[in-house]
């Protein structure tokens, strides 16, 4: 156990430790259970309910998922939601004003605009995936281009927009952060929106600077579509934010 | 409650919601104590051990700091450490291999020079304390000569320098994220070098590379500052990460 690593001085660290290890050694996998709580508590010495507090840690960091139509017997199944539980815990230490807005969206600018240069240039022709993936990206503009979209519909194509090009740059640990630092921001970019008065206006501008990202990601011109994402953040921040702002 | 946010659908959910809203709202400020278990148990109508699960995931997130040198009656109290929480769920994900190494590696090369290339930007002449910074940054260097220094405290130093000169770029969620990933990463950081023959070579080599970027931050060359991390992060992983490639 390394000097650095996070140690909960807690009896359920145990099993977080050996879950850790499992998962490195490949003994466990997505997909695989988890035994059971009693098995647990036996096996590590430990009452019940400190088997039920690792769990639910475990679960809160997007690793496992508990007690999902399965009787009590049934151990959790191990998945990956990196975003999901992180995105959380960054939205729990935003709301607590340690992590500034403009750091977060300046952090999102320089992520988002590597994945968009590193999406133009992808050989969408010979990659079926990534051609799929492109086609997607497509097919969400073309939803958003509809005026009577809701505006909480709209807000939801748009991360997807923006989560799908990011993907297909193919950097996971950005597609997470990037996911992440989005589900941390969600509600103060709703609430900026609502206090635009020309919101119709600013929306129709958006889909334009959309297209944009999208024509330079098709066009394999990584330059225009790092460009093109720096724009869109920070016009849209300044739109959004500039209530935050003395 | 926004539809994104990710919801526990458990009954202890009620307090991280709660606690998110008085975050927000300010009710509730780093230092402050929670109510008692007893406290929030009949507030919310819950059982004590789902308080108390509550609890465990919130400190287990970085959020509070539970039972240290005071009597069960007393509430946790709320802190902010996202690095060491935030890190922690990354190594965990990390170790169900789904975040690869080089993934995590190209987004600390990108954001690391970035800083760099902020810190290079701080008026140091100027600002007392990104003055007190940098200087702490020399100060490490200079214990990183020391060629009796066991690994384990080089490598801690050798942390500590990198994350010195990224809180001077200013950004706090780079500082959180590249923290992160640092303690995501450095179990294998260790494994790669312990499989190094010539080690010696590439501690003098680290540290040549360590004076190059402290150089350029000091001689304020943002594009030099910038260039010295690139080199030394794909340098260096190019040495202690060759063995995971096929």
């Amino acid at each position: 156990m390394s000097p650095e690593r996070r140690a909960p001085a807690k009896s359920y660290a145990a099993i977080l430790d050996a879950v850790e290890d499992r998962l490195r050694s490949g003994q466990l996998r997505i997909g695989d259970r988890l035994p059971s709580e009693r098995a647990l508590a036996e096996e590590f010495g430990i009452s019940r309910n400190s088997v039920r507090e690792a769990i639910r840690i475990l679960d809160a960091l997007g690793l496992v998922r508990s007690g999902v139509g399965s009787g009590p017997s049934a151990g959790a199944i191990v998945i990956s939601e990196p975003s999901a539980a992180l995105g959380w815990g960054l939205r729990m230490h935003l709301a607590s004003s340690f992590l500034p807005v403009v750091d977060i969206v300046a952090v999102r600018r320089l992520l988002e605009a590597d994945a968009a240069a590193a999406a133009a240039r992808r050989d969408v022709a010979s990659d079926p995936e990534a051609g799929q993936t492109l086609a997607r990206a497509a097919e969400i503009l073309d939803a958003l281009d509809d005026p009577d979209l809701p505006d909480e519909t709209f807000h939801e194509l748009d991360a997807q927009f923006h989560l799908t090009i990011t993907s297909l740059g193919g950097n996971e640990v950005t597609t997470t952060i990037l996911g992440s630092l989005r589900q941390a921001t969600v509600g103060y970019v709703q609430e900026g929106v609502r206090l635009l008065a020309d919101w119709p206006q600013v929306r129709l501008r958006l889909q334009e600077q959309h297209r944009q990202i999208l024509a330079a990601v098709a066009g394999s011109d990584p330059q225009a579509a790092a460009d093109a994402v720096t724009a869109h953040v920070e016009w849209f921040y300044r739109r959004a934010f500039e209530h935050l702002e003395g």
